[in-house]
């Protein structure tokens, strides 16, 4: 069952590898923006309290990355083999990986402000748009996925990538209406994701 | 002796590669504080003397986060599958890792104060509870289990899971009374640790 | 096909998988500066227009940094042992890698300045002979190589390696004249490695 | 040739990835200090000048690490299982691999203090010995070596990770004297290194 390697094929293994690097990472680059943040001596409590908004956007990306890195393992459970358009398509979501502590501050600091919210929403979207590029270049035409990958399993994987970033797509027209109400609503990519994981049952591999 | 999986089964080899990731960033991010503080030409002595309680904190965390992956390296030395929720539950715990750098930070700066005390003993207990839960649900009617694990080897990777923070609960309320004092409660770790070790042994795997 | 391992042969596993991490942790903490930029309440649109110079440059060194993992990742692919004055010359690539932070950082805030250009540029060109080293000195008499690599697949190999490194050799003259068209004049790396890889086709390994 | 496993064995694959993770992140949180340095607009070329003690001490550091690193990579190469004291004992290498970079921002801003001095020696030192612990613990007697390391062998790599220890310890008396002197003196690690290459020389594995 050993086929000969297409020119253009490259090692799978060191993909998902640097891309768990680069997750964990951004997941625990997510803290600094709170280990900054200057504590005064006998109001440690009230100023602890103060940092709840970035203890609460810290908990917010550290859920969104955690979905997005078990989107991403089940994408490359499914692969056995890559090429190097994939590896652009990969470090093109890398990249909204990598940056996402940025957003992530400016929400901490400024979360009532709409730029603030479409910054952070833009990048989460630009992550699950190429969580699903990645997915569509690799299964269309069965280009680079396992034998038993079949036809439904593969609309599965495609409505898991796109659940997280159709439920944030309302929140940055919501941004310029209620920044509150648009972050509120990001909480829709609680019941999205689990809706899509049920009415999608992965198959074995 | 190859079984077939079911469908919800996950590759088991990223879930522990990339909890080593977030395990060595926060171990080494725990530094941090440290690189930033503020030395002053001519009283280098004196400075790095203040510094001791942010490294009495460094050194503190480091042994306990080795620990944890001590316990971690054991419980996933005794899968040989993995599923959904056993990435859902990791997760939990790797939240609690990354998290571990801003409660280490609080208390290297305001050790004597009851919040910052009570906010370290949380997370440490936070992580001792889902490391506790993934081994409970890993290894519960053997569900994913290799068939080498007997009963009383999964009764000793639990005790040397609960152990940990089983010696950290009485902290929690002692840091009402004296801050200090719960601190210095906190080396009871070491020998609950030990006694967990020598009572349970483990079995070959 | 199993030969006898030379005296000073080493493990080759090891060499990709720490250059991985310090690659993506690299590419992570290009963020910082963005992370530790100081947003005004209820002026954050503008403070985020302000920092587009930094944003730029973060995105210049992802891509960078990004293209030289792939060549990185080609080389090793080519290679099936590994000896002692392979892993300096890896460290000595890896040096550069560790450092670009600095550069991107200085970059970012005084893009148009003479030494910034000309410290950002000479740093990418370190990694640039660092690579085409490490190939020169795996590649010449088939000293690491697989048995499939032929000579056209090393010139190849060769070609992709040298590629950015020669694009970006205009811009250090050029950044006394003005630093602005020696940045623009990076951008030579998209076309200049895009007709590298046209010009000199892999071959399958 | 599969030995029954003793029940104190554990996964020998997860230790030196750990470790190359801590490696890989502390030989790039280095540059932190050099990130946050300021920069002012007009006298960059300056600027840049009077970090030059602070790149001297990334350097410096990165070719300290570098080296341990292969030394590290080294007797790892020549273990074939684990057990849970050498877990202990690699975690403790570890706590002076996640430290350094304290004291290398310490050296770095100043340089001629004999405290900065003798608590970077000291770091080093405490490596190196946990780094020789390491391997005198795995290979006395054979308890976790491999079949084909010979006592000649074991020699050999004892050698090479007490060479750079042994090249640092004089600076300690010395920074009493004159600080300047001991950082000079820390330049011994290259010829002895390179001696205790060339007397021991290795023997494959």
């Amino acid at each position: 069952m050993v086929r000969a390697r297409r020119a253009d094929e490259v090692g799978l293994d060191r993909i998902p590898m640097f891309s768990d690097g680069v997750f964990a990472i951004a997941i625990t680059l997510l803290v600094l923006p709170l280990t900054d943040a200057r504590i005064t001596e006998g109001r440690v409590g009230q100023d602890l309290a103060e940092l709840s908004p970035r203890i609460f956007t810290f908990a917010l990306s550290f859920v969104v990355i955690g979905r997005y890195w078990m989107v991403h393992h089940r994408i490359f459970d499914r692969f056995d083999r890559a090429d190097r358009r994939l590896m652009v398509l990969n470090l093109a979501y890398l990249f909204g990986i990598a940056f996402l502590p940025f957003p992530t501050s400016v929400l901490g600091g400024h979360g009532s402000s709409t730029p603030a919210v479409v910054l952070y929403a833009t990048n989460l979207l630009w992550i699950g748009c190429a969580s699903a590029a990645i997915w569509w270049y690799g299964s269309s035409g069965g280009r680079l996925t396992r034998d038993e990958v079949t036809p439904q399993g593969a609309r599965a994987t495609l409505a898991h990538s796109v659940a997280a970033p159709l439920a944030l797509l309302p929140s940055i027209p919501l941004a310029f209406l209620s920044p509150t109400l648009a972050m509120y609503s990001w909480l829709l990519i609680v019941p999205v994701s689990f809706a899509a994981d049920r009415l999608f049952p992965d198959e074995a591999v």
